[in-house]
């Protein structure tokens, strides 16, 4: 099932071109329909929270500069977005034009993509042992982590560099029906593929990632974890249009807004 | 005026020993009225995120470490904490017994306490200059910085260090009339007082702090802003007694509570 938000915070799922929609995520129909191309997509969840892991995929690793060999994290590494940096999603009846653009800052001079499996949460999580996390999940979804790169590297912690306003396309919508250890990610900017990975690369599975925060943070329904972005992330300008698709869910489409004075 | 959340999410405002309960924050009275004593208070302000400033006063600076000598920080050093951290403070009626106790994390071997002045805001801030800022602000409040020092120094960034549930005791209400440059703040642990400034000796001003925020987040109404603490942090243990007092709007009552198996 594919759960959508759209309009003014309204609820629905996705059937073909029509979306039906819900009085709640993925809850009962009211008897309104709408044609898909008719609407406006919103990020498909009203996190409290946006937990992020920063190094789960290998190659990655070693593109940032950092050589683990053997000693790979032995636990996930975290950081957090804020909620103002949800944008739109492209609906992919009008992709590009429809998708709110990621603004670029005047404070940054090098701002990257970072295409990654998202999870939504379903039930509140609180020390849930691995073998039981993924029952806790509404579904998944797809983000495109925006960064900037400069600024990540001297400010005190990644606030800046991961926090601005709109650094967080997040959807087109929830995949409920979803293995996420066996499906790939990949990332195109301007039609050029840059990132191709199978989840099953990761070095924590979603499983494991859910379990961790839980045992020190409660997770909240509709809070939202960000995976990892494998290797191959690069700089963006202005006008860039990029897709981010997660296969079984569908295609993130987002756009770059112009560099702000 | 003393603005509170008490109960199920109720606002109030304080007139003595009583809470006039409102229909919002600082708005319009009900009719119902309570004695202070007989309300739980509840952290008073319902943030979308919870911005903080790592460095802002010198001397906490040179106590972790760092020597900036003439080199002071030129911008806010930012770091978050999720809303999961918010604790219930300790109803003044009864200081501790009405307090949630502090989770003390097995992850962790080195919980500390961080007095801050803290700031809620009013209306959403994008851009501001500092001379309006404050324009913005609905009023001040006391936040308890709890912060895991081991595993600040470890982990990839400080999510476990800083937002583990119950890590933020905020409280014990909103004071709408204060100059925040011209108050102290001091800690107390178990009675004896170990942190002490002015917050005239703040780095960068309240008015700075929001304005830098504002420039790249969008700040909502009742999000927290946490202004830095100032030098005498130290350890922890369970049980411990915790005031934090900022003069002119009172004093947060906290506990630690039993070391988690």
């Amino acid at each position: 099932m594919k759960i959508l938000r759209f309009n003014e915070g309204r609820w629905g799922i996705l059937e073909g071109e029509m979306v039906l929609e819900t009085d709640a995520p993925g809850g009962n129909p009211t008897g309104r329909r709408y044609d898909l191309a008719s609407v406006t997509l919103l990020p498909p969840a009203t996190p409290s929270k946006i937990v992020c892991v920063g190094r789960n995929y290998r190659e990655h690793i070693r593109e940032m500069g950092y050589d683990f060999g053997h000693d790979l994290p032995k636990e996930p590494g975290l950081f957090l977005k804020a909620p103002n940096t949800l944008a739109r999603p492209g609906n992919p009846r009008d992709p590009w034009g429809s998708a709110e653009p990621v603004p670029y800052p005047a404070f940054t001079q090098e701002l990257h993509y970072e295409g990654e499996l998202a999870v939504v949460i379903g039930d509140r999580m609180r020390r849930i042992p691995p073998e039981r996390a993924l029952d806790h999940v509404l579904g998944y979804t797809i983000g495109l982590d925006i960064t900037a790169r400069d600024v990540q590297k001297k400010d005190l912690q990644w606030v800046r560099a991961k926090s601005a306003d709109g650094f967080l396309p997040l959807g087109p919508w929830i995949e409920t029906d979803l293995d996420p250890q066996a499906t790939w990610v990949r990332t195109w900017v301007n039609g050029e593929l840059r990132q191709e990975a199978p989840t099953a690369a990761m070095i924590f599975t979603v499983a494991e990632i859910l379990s961790y925060i839980s045992s020190f943070m409660t997770l909240e329904p509709l809070d939202v974890v960000l995976t990892g972005t494998p290797e191959g992330v690069g700089p963006l300008s202005p006008g860039d249009r990029l897709e981010v698709g997660v296969e079984g869910i569908g295609t993130l489409f987002s756009v770059i807004g112009p560099r702000e004075g």
